[in-house]
């Protein structure tokens, strides 16, 4: 009998158990490490995959990351024909839409700075500017990027978009490619980072980027903690070129105690928090792309090994 | 020659008579002091009207509050047969659904939590729920909370709004009148109030009213000040009956420095900016009422004197 091998979160498992046994019955579904025969793991969905999984798991046919990012596997120790699956589900995308509309509200309507009134007993209204005057700009145009520009459209704001590659997305600016990045930072005055790690997007998050933002910026980091050089984030706050960060991930994860992250004035920083993998939708999601696999038609967030995502 | 006369910031005052100036040249748009002949003024907007109003405005037709409420009007100072016209305009409704998003968002997602980790330097992700599972409350279906609720229920929140009166909202399990407040916030998780100030409604967010929410809600607050007793809001959030309160609108305000609201760890209070009118679409609101009062159709806003709003 096939089998399903599941290598993440137990408690999450047993919920993708129960959506399997109810879907899937023809699948024997194994937690970690309850493997059984490894010659029957047909499919692994796993955070991180084990170090021998080429020889251990000789009739794997596909390989899902049970997160959004790939950016954890070592795609050199993967069988070089094994199709690798991003998660994609709406759970996904719904948590980080909550936390960048959040995030952007926050710093659209000057929330740090009357915490900070108040820590001083100051009732000082701020000057106050439409959604429609505010531009924001969210770097990566997957399925998370569409997701939250089309929610920060709907509040008004004045959006775009950069990405690798050319999208369309409707009632948003969309800039395409390395030729196309520096008019889009001009135009950022919050800007959401959503990019997917690779080699690319390592370090991008600089000072030189941040010099092409207009001054007094302010930058959301949600994508992955090695994109961001912090101490050209620290120069760039206490230098006022950025106003303020917000960021969910960090480099190292968790920051140690004491880090001058922890303890700067204008940024807040959440552990990793800003969207999780919801076990009965992502569950749902797997099985509708086993489907798919079965039936030879595309699978939905099929990795590109050569682009890294 | 009739005139229209505004008095309120000034500021403002002189983007309102770009507008009319453009839109309604046949009226004499004046901006308090310079009042002209008072027999002239037939339309008058106001924060705060003039206390001689009846004797001063022979000719007076119609009387605009220059914001969303008239809690600062003393109805028995106007004459009793003048109409009097909230501010129903986009300006505001935007401004709100901004804020209360936040809010909400802010509450849902822990972020005051998350701050105190950080200022710990604690990374430790806390249970996430999904919007889907998060029972949010709106005290007043107006047009700013039926605004509210659509933007919060796109969201995924599990909805619910009151107010004195039966209303139908897409997706929003709706309450009315005193018999069913009590049902309405059992579910309140999250208790946004955004009544108006009445005497019915003063003094209604008291010890009574938060022993009806569930242990350890939230209270986001951009009603009026004085609808909410602070003593009893200090004593529910030091028994943690209250998780949290964010309040946009105190008694007084602004509040004197030193104020207990000012120091409580769990209280965030900006100072009355949650909505303010937008100079230019409120201009255009009123003209539409002009309009409309001209040909006799119903007022957008038209305040009914008995219900107090």
């Amino acid at each position: 009998m096939p089998s399903f091998l599941y290598k993440s979160d137990p408690v999450r498992g047993r919920q993708w158990a129960e959506v399997f046994q109810r879907q899937a019955a023809a699948l024997d579904f194994r937690i970690w490490p309850d493997i059984g025969d490894p010659a029957d793991v047909h499919y692994l969905a796993a955070w991180e995959p084990p170090p021998d999984i080429a020889t251990r798991f000789p009739n794997l046919k596909l390989l899902f990351s049970s997160g959004a990012g790939v950016d954890q596997f070592n795609f050199a120790a993967l069988p070089p024909e094994l199709p690798i699956v991003r998660m994609v589900e709406p759970g996904i995308i719904r948590g980080m839409v909550e936390y960048v509309t959040h995030a952007v509200l926050e710093l659209h309507r000057d929330r740090p700075a009357y915490r900070r009134q108040q820590a001083e007993g100051l009732w000082r209204p701020l000057p106050v500017r439409t959604a429609g005057e505010r531009r924001v700009g969210v770097l990566g145009l997957g399925s998370l990027g569409q997701a939250v520009l089309q929610a920060l459209h709907g509040l008004g704001f004045d959006c775009a978009g950069w990405s690798r590659s050319r999208h369309t997305v409707p009632g948003v600016s969309c800039f395409a490619g390395a030729d196309e990045l520096s008019a889009f930072l001009a135009r950022s005055e919050i800007l959401v980072c959503l990019l997917p790690l690779t080699e690319a997007t390592r370090g991008l998050l600089d000072a030189t980027l941040f010099q092409h933002l207009p001054r007094g910026a302010a930058l959301v980091q949600v994508g992955r903690g090695a994109q961001l050089v912090i101490a050209d984030l620290l120069t760039a706050l206490d230098s006022g070129q950025l106003s303020e960060a917000m960021l969910d991930v960090t480099d190292p994860e968790p920051l140690p105690p004491g880090h001058a992250l922890w303890l700067h004035p204008r940024v807040q920083i959440t552990p990793h928090i800003a969207s999780m993998t919801q076990p009965h939708s992502a569950a749902e999601v797997v099985l509708d792309n086993l489907r798919r696999f079965e039936a030879g038609e595309p699978l939905i967030g099929l990795v590109d090994r050569m682009r890294g995502y």
